[in-house]
């Protein structure tokens, strides 16, 4: 069998003086493992006020600074906000690491998905110096099957080329979706937006999660995505333990890591937190499930509790 | 629970150059209070002849430049109009500040609803040094649902970078309409675009007032809007005292102010600056409902006398 | 009643050292008189060849010089025509005033209607110096209702902002249709077009005349149309003195005049020329429709005979 | 009746220093006498293989190089071929004269008709020079009545000025198809079109014969055309005498030639050059069609023989 | 019979100070034999992961460095990848010779094919330079009878223009598909689709082979294409006996290669290098089937044995 390429390689596209600027965002987003745990804040645009308001979401999550609250109390590699969210708060949370999520819809729309470029790379950066952040990467949704994709693909092939020329990693959010596509859990179609991540060179892909959920398919996945790390959407709310037996089967099988939003913000800061800190120890420090189960167990019986 | 952000916190994305620039302007609009009552002109475009000819309305409004001659008798923190209406009476009522709605439609149209950018920022900039008016903010619509959303959230977006870069507020008008909208007054969808707002970086944002108007309600979308401003519309030609109750609430539940136009224009001279004057009691100096109760009541009976 | 503007204002949108340029092409279209006669060219392209052949058709009219004869013999204020026309006639009656019309369409479209800018207000401008002829004002289309109407109103907006920028009045010509327009001879859609023009900032708008075509329902067109000047489409080709009335209760109701172009072109240069000269004694005159009876009796004895 | 201009106006958007190189062109176009025999080359991008090969076709016409061959032996006025076949054989075949077709499309669409450029004038004329041919004009294809007529209509109008601007004369090949369009050889569509190519400026028209064909219908169609040259498609291949007295008729009704192309590319090499004498006899010559008829007759008998 | 033009002709648009380095990409791609076996790699995104995973596919193929492995062990033209998988893994492969494939879309759309540029041709040439490798050609897709087909055939020809200017040789890969377009392996379709290619001045055409598969069909094609060379595509996975003498029998009508992909990158990196020695030996070295039989039978062999 032939030696395959492992090890870190830089994007022919980021130019020699910018390799140092890739790689301190690379080993900020990373903390110098590969892997990434994404705070995801996008979903306030995405999917307005749905995902912050409810029987089973804490009050404070209506406020959009809870998020940033949250970011400041844990340790993520970076948050992921639109870049007005980021314009707003970003200079009194300068602390943390910001993706910038480029493009963004609502849900609203019945007609085929599209996302547009809300702000330019030059302008996120030119932000993030004002506000003073740290701008660690950027991100860039695409719908394949959409009679909008052929759009998305060239923009997004045209951020991830800008992005690497300023030392900027990308991750693309892949969401296959309408068109011919039938089962979105389908572990082909998964693989396949993992295959178009690499054609188009990002660095990271954030894709749902394959069904069923085996380290078969997550490898499959993983493989297939090449040098492109591949990290897995945490999904709609659920149990957080079940999440984390899933996350965990996800490592196993060769993911980087996680995008996470609901599962967090929907929680007070003090849960979110905690949540959090178990996740960064299973990602960044590779601690197994059972090595973190005494945090987990402590955090469901606070939970239930506050459910009764 | 943790300390959150309540002052004026600057847009990260305005240069500290214009910062004084942003300040003078915010200060002229909201009279150093926050607040903002706006008088909004911008139907004559969007309404068509609709909202100035008819049985109810006062004949002087059928001539544009009645609403200029309101706005000059009126304690109002800005007229919102479109270039063209200040290209031709700007520099006749230079004294006024003025909010240039940079986007608009007719009611005609049976498609989807699209709103293009009539004039630039800069060519918006270039008219107030001509004419000698004093531009404050400018205007954006947005509505979500339609399936030009996202071209329109893009306009949106670098509409509110190219202002901020130029020490302006921006104040978007959002109306989330057709596609998978259902009830365009239920508070969740409300609450939905105020997030937009903010996930856009906006300064203000003009919503319709959720039904039922509950102080709950008004929370709920001004906390959902986050550091960016909650102004509700005045809505369709009602009775005044009714409309000055539910002003009067929606400022209980910490609404900036409200953008008001027919409820205004379509009156005489003499009582639509009665009006205003009653409503920047309430707004800008947070008189109560009962210490303008007199006002009011003045105002009915002369109103109903001239009905008879 | 408060005092209202009535003087000829400058849009603010003309530099300061464009006024005089600005100054001398509204004289000229206007003869001094702040009224209009424009005689409309641009059918060859909106029309084909419909209007221009037939059996009470002049033979002449089908060779396109026949309009530049016409404009060159009687007293108008400006010939209409698009820029092709224009660069092929322009240099060869080069003692004309023109108004380039800067989009255009033909009839066959079953889809909304759009029209594109043919040429740009640099390119017209440098035409005009080519050819040695007399730029006064450029013209535009808009069809409010069609789902292309934002397009157009954008593209409108920036033309007249270009062409104020160089000193040239706009004549905007609208016209709804689609969409939710049911009777385009209404009163409203009709005061609405006006309105929606000086939103755009134009100098005169072009609208078909409402029906009934009463002097209340001509002063509230003209006075929605605020500072912007209205001129009422010729329409279609109808018995001249029945014509020459309702021209006569237009300007009674405040019209700035006509629009003008089946109704002459259609005729032989001589009867062509005498109706032009009726049209110019009422609208530039200011000669009342039985000062001018003696003229149109004998060209209406002279028209039947030619009929027989 | 009055003075009409007939002889050659130079459009006024050449400017005074391109005068020499516009009239050079025409000259060569029309050898001196206002008329032109153009042999079609498009139809291998807009017919695809159709027109080359089959029962009746000459087997050499499957070769794009027959056409550049048949060219060098014949006295025809210039060649139209799209940007690409002149690139590949135009430094071969340097000493004819080029009429590059701007815009393209294949047969193979079902949607309305739409031709987007294919190269601009610049590049053209940068490629003229590199291979070394005379390049004597440009030509557009417009397609009245298809939903993007606009956007035609807007790039052809544009391609007139920028060649105009460079020296060159502008054939438009204009063809209403669909929207209300019934029949495409109804004169007073086609004159219709002849009446737009005058609107948009163009050098010369290529339009379809009308049906019926008479002398009368012919010359209405040429007078609507006004100072812009009529040419007359060839048509499908039909049998070349009638053909031939097709076009003595059209020549006879003021029509200014011919473009041609399944006539001539479908016959030998020896056949062709044959009728393209006999045409450039007619048209150039102002030869009668008795005068050619012993070449005709020679050539049917020739053909003849070679079908059996 | 006229002599026709047979050697390699430079397109006229390469400039005489790039001829060197057409000459030499152009060796480098078909060396020097003006035939070209061309690895193709773009279906990783055209055709998601549909090709690279199941139970006749090598499971080393889900790893997208499996070709550039098959690549460096195989003696083929060039490697054709988009962009994106180029800049990932092309400086760690440089001494391979790339063909980068300039637009993209997935196999997910239900509307008509659209396919957008994903990298410019200055992008693809500085990636080229930083990453090292050797860029030899561009290549681009079309998909004539879709409604996109305007805008993709005005892009082509942009491309092409482009990338002669820069010396590069261009591959069409042309796919009439939809609109009036009924049998894919129709003849006269595919030698229209080769007459497009030539009317677009392209080096190289990759076309479907037509069924039947004849010399007589592959002549009429080849022919058809003029002064483009003519490669076929390799098709979906069949037997590879079956293939070869396809193949065998398309270089006798004159086909100047083949480009191929599931063919090759779904067998095992032996397998596949020993796959492409054949094709070599066939293509470059001018071998019958029966001199590259022995090789052939071996593989054969080999490969059932591998299956049961």
């Amino acid at each position: 069998m032939p030696k395959l390429l492992s090890q870190l390689v830089y994007p022919a596209d980021v130019p020699k003086y910018r390799r140092t600027t890739y790689n301190n965002n690379w080993c900020l987003l990373t903390k110098g493992t590969g892997r990434l745990l994404l705070l995801a804040g996008d979903q306030r645009m995405e999917h307005l006020n749905n995902d912050f308001w409810g029987s089973n979401i804490d009050p404070a999550d209506n406020n959009p600074e809870h998020l940033f609250q949250i970011a400041a109390h844990a340790p993520i590699g970076a948050l992921a906000v639109h870049y007005g969210l980021a314009s707003r708060y970003g200079h009194s949370y300068r602390h943390l690491n910001y993706v910038i999520k480029l493009n963004g819809k609502t849900n609203l729309i019945n007609d085929d998905p599209d996302s547009h470029l809300l702000a330019t790379i030059d302008q996120t950066i030119e932000l993030s110096k004002e506000a003073g952040f740290r701008l660690v990467g950027v991100g860039y949704s695409i719908y394949p099957g959409s009679r909008y994709e052929p759009r998305m693909l060239a923009e997004a092939s045209q951020i991830i080329i800008e992005a690497h020329d300023n030392g900027l990693p990308v991750i693309l959010w892949i969401y296959p979706r309408g068109g011919k596509v039938k089962n979105e859990d389908d572990v082909s179609l998964i693989a396949g937006a993992a295959g178009l991540a690499v054609s188009l060179g990002a660095d990271f892909v954030k894709v749902r999660a394959p069904r069923p959920l085996t380290v078969k398919n997550i490898q499959r996945v993983v493989e297939a995505a090449g040098l492109t790390k591949v990290i897995f959407a945490g999904g709609a709310a659920t149990a957080y333990d079940k999440l984390l037996r899933d996350i965990s089967l996800e490592i196993k099988g060769g993911s980087a890591g996680v995008a996470i939003g609901r599962n967090i913000h929907q929680q007070s800061l003090k849960e979110a937190s905690r949540r959090l800190q178990i996740l960064s120890a299973l990602i960044y420090e590779h601690k197994t499930l059972s090595q973190v189960a005494k945090s987990v167990n402590r955090g469901r019986s606070q939970h239930n509790s506050k459910e009764q």
